[in-house]
């Protein structure tokens, strides 16, 4: 291909063919494209966008560039994905979750980077956890156990993690075109009959605003099923962290009460409209609601309990991590409540200061190659809409020393706004886009 | 500074403030700027331009981002720049009459690249010379013989250097900001007082709308003004070679002619007329009409032929080379007639056609190590709107060999149009813009 040509059509606004989108991706596994053009790609992409042939293109092109995986099972392959943000330990109790109503769940996540959390970091949080598993053994442990939990492998979608890298530091990550491909070519890949895709809005999330939120999930949602993925979307707020706690082993600690069968809270609701919605679009429930009521029974009937305990043993971690989790997870020499300085209500919660302070405090990466350390967070977080007295817990904070502890404390009471008058807070779901829809 | 920072303004349309566009000029030079995000830089600047406090900012930085010379020289230290085409040997015309005016002239010049040839090409089939020059050494045959063109030295300018190897292959060298500030950044750094441009347009040069060549002037002329340099533009008519030969040594044999005094040609009209408006615009003339009477008056005498002589001199070409250039240029074994095969008008001549087929007969670069053949190229080649009988030579071939002649042969017929009426041609300028308009 004349990539010359090719760079041109995207500077001047016009649409290139797939073929020649296809022979791109190609080019850049082979390693014929260099970054620099890769960014001009990126650049001209984020600021011109695709028409639909050329999305579908470049989705498919990315899929195809490594390892497809095969999957024979007794029932459907599911997966949800995120978009990632403060206080979202879902995956952990989603995967284990649908797994028990029947289906299969190959989850590859992420891990915390900038002021989000990331599930491979609660999951760290487990003594002797291993989530680099090779293809063969991640696929072993998702027939025997019914899902696993696990990192990215090289071997999947190469150009995606190549077209990454040059993003990052390309300032082009902000494209729903490019997060629609890089999300769905990785999901296709893995070889997923339904997805159902969180999209998440607010002050704790990546994306701000509820409109784009949207936009961004009806793209995700015709692109996967034009590719031939059951795939719904739904955008959900973030303007307060999902959990009350932040940081890995305390997040994990949230969603084991989950899995334990409390399922009054926000992550528990979230997470059984996300999975009764993936039943439904696959055919193991009837509608949404049947589905959501599934995802609860087997919350509150332990049967997800028993596959992530499964789960858990078959990653190397301890095969009674489900009974003692509470004296397994670690836990930091300083705990200290920060208060409220004066009586309100709990206008608002900047989720992307509170990301950082947990980050600041050791449970977060400013960049890729940075330490973790899992034990440090905040729990018991207020509540949008709650009313506090003066004095009112506001945050946990867990340190791993009293200086970090105070800079914590500084930022919790920085992060969290209280006013005279209430303010009404959004629903949990803000909107719900479902494959039959589009 | 923030370089995902300053991507994400260029990519949303907002103007970087100056000083962020002076920090990432200074460290693309310091290598701490990768090749992706300066590809990321141009793709967005060729897509949303910059505005003038930019365009300042970027030429400035670029012209600072290396050496910058002072001359202590008893006249103007003059240039003339033009944006590249066929059969245009201008540069060995106008240098030697320009300093024959008084001028002193430091004129770096360009290859051969594409379909366009180059000055240096040209230079370079007289035997022995060497344009490569140190710094300190330019500045001594300037200042000696008031002339000297050479090749660009690496430390001029350095930071359009590293960017234009990338806008080369990412396809974003046709913007007018980044055109205009690689332009400029080189002949400030060199320390030039006035400087004329010559922006071609037409079937044989890099632009082909007269329009984008004004546009392309005017942001140039501007700019060049608003940084100290005195700086005007002729848009000139390049839909035909400008000179009858095309190829290094019959283009040098063409301005030989030009410096014998044989005025009357196309490239002694424009030589003069941009000559003139540099000697006006810089008080070495008190109009552009008397300007140009004083270089056709330098060609006429032969005094711009003894500067020339004296320049070959110096760049250890032989000294009698203003004599003898008939028997010292190199010639080809095959010297073939191109001959009509029917009787009309010439309609049309496909200049980039034309220098495509000069580089296929060796004469010119498909990438920027090919070694080319001097010897080489067309000659006599037909003018429009002359008319041909059945057999009139349209052009003479120099080949290597046979099979590259029947080539050449075939590609010439190819790019010139022959019609049973007169299409009326455009003048050979087009526009000009002069210093004091802007």
């Amino acid at each position: 291909m004349d990539i010359r040509a090719f760079l041109s059509k995207l500077r001047t606004g016009k649409y290139p063919a797939p073929s020649d989108i296809n022979a791109f991706v190609l080019g850049i596994v082979e390693g014929e494209i260099s970054s620099a053009q890769i960014a001009a790609f990126t650049m001209a992409t984020c600021i011109h966008g695709l028409d639909q042939p050329g999305q579908l293109a470049l989705t498919r092109a990315m899929c195809d560039s490594g390892t497809q995986l095969d999957w024979d099972v007794p029932g459907p392959v599911l997966d949800k994905h995120s978009t990632g943000g403060v206080g979202d330990c879902t995956s952990i109790v989603l995967a284990p979750a649908l797994a028990a109503c029947g289906a299969y769940v190959p989850m590859v996540s992420g891990r915390s980077l900038g002021h989000a959390g990331g599930t491979l970091d609660s999951l760290k949080s487990i003594p002797g956890i291993n989530y680099n598993l090779s293809v063969d053994r991640f696929q072993e442990v998702v027939r025997k156990t019914g899902c696993a939990i696990v990192s990215a492998s090289e071997e999947i979608a190469p150009a995606d993690r190549i077209m990454f890298e040059i993003r990052d530091v390309t300032s082009t990550v902000e494209s729903p075109e490019l997060i629609t491909a890089s999300i769905l070519s990785k999901k296709l890949a893995a070889g997923v009959d339904g997805l159902v895709l969180d999209v998440k809005y607010g002050t704790g999330a990546f994306i701000k605003s509820a409109a784009i939120a949207v936009n961004l999930a009806r793209l995700m949602v015709t692109t996967a099923n034009s590719l031939g993925c059951q795939c719904s979307a739904v955008v959900s707020d973030l303007n307060q962290p999902l959990a009350t706690s932040m940081g890995g082993a305390l997040e994990l600690a949230e969603a084991m009460l989950a899995l334990e069968g409390q399922v009054g809270r926000r992550l528990a609701s979230l997470s059984s409209t996300l999975g009764g919605i993936l039943l439904a679009d696959t055919g193991l429930a009837a509608d949404a609601e049947e589905g959501a009521a599934k995802i609860r029974n087997a919350l509150s009937s332990g049967q997800a309990a028993e596959v992530f305990r499964s789960m858990v043993a078959e990653l190397d971690g301890p095969s009674d991590f489900v009974e003692n989790w509470r004296t397994i997870l670690p836990k930091t020499p300083v705990v200290r409540d920060v208060r409220s300085p004066e009586a309100g209500f709990i206008n608002a919660i900047d989720g992307e200061k509170l990301g950082l302070a947990v980050a600041n405090l050791g449970a977060g990466r400013r960049v890729e190659q940075d330490a973790i350390n899992p034990s440090v967070g905040l729990e018991n977080i207020v509540k949008l809409s709650n009313s506090v007295e003066e004095g009112s817990v506001l945050a946990r904070v867990h340190a791993a020393d009293e200086d970090s502890a105070d800079q914590a404390q500084q930022a919790v009471q920085d992060a969290i706004e209280i006013g005279p008058t209430i303010t009404p807070r959004s629903p949990l779901v803000f909107k719900t886009i479902r494959t039959s829809e589009v």
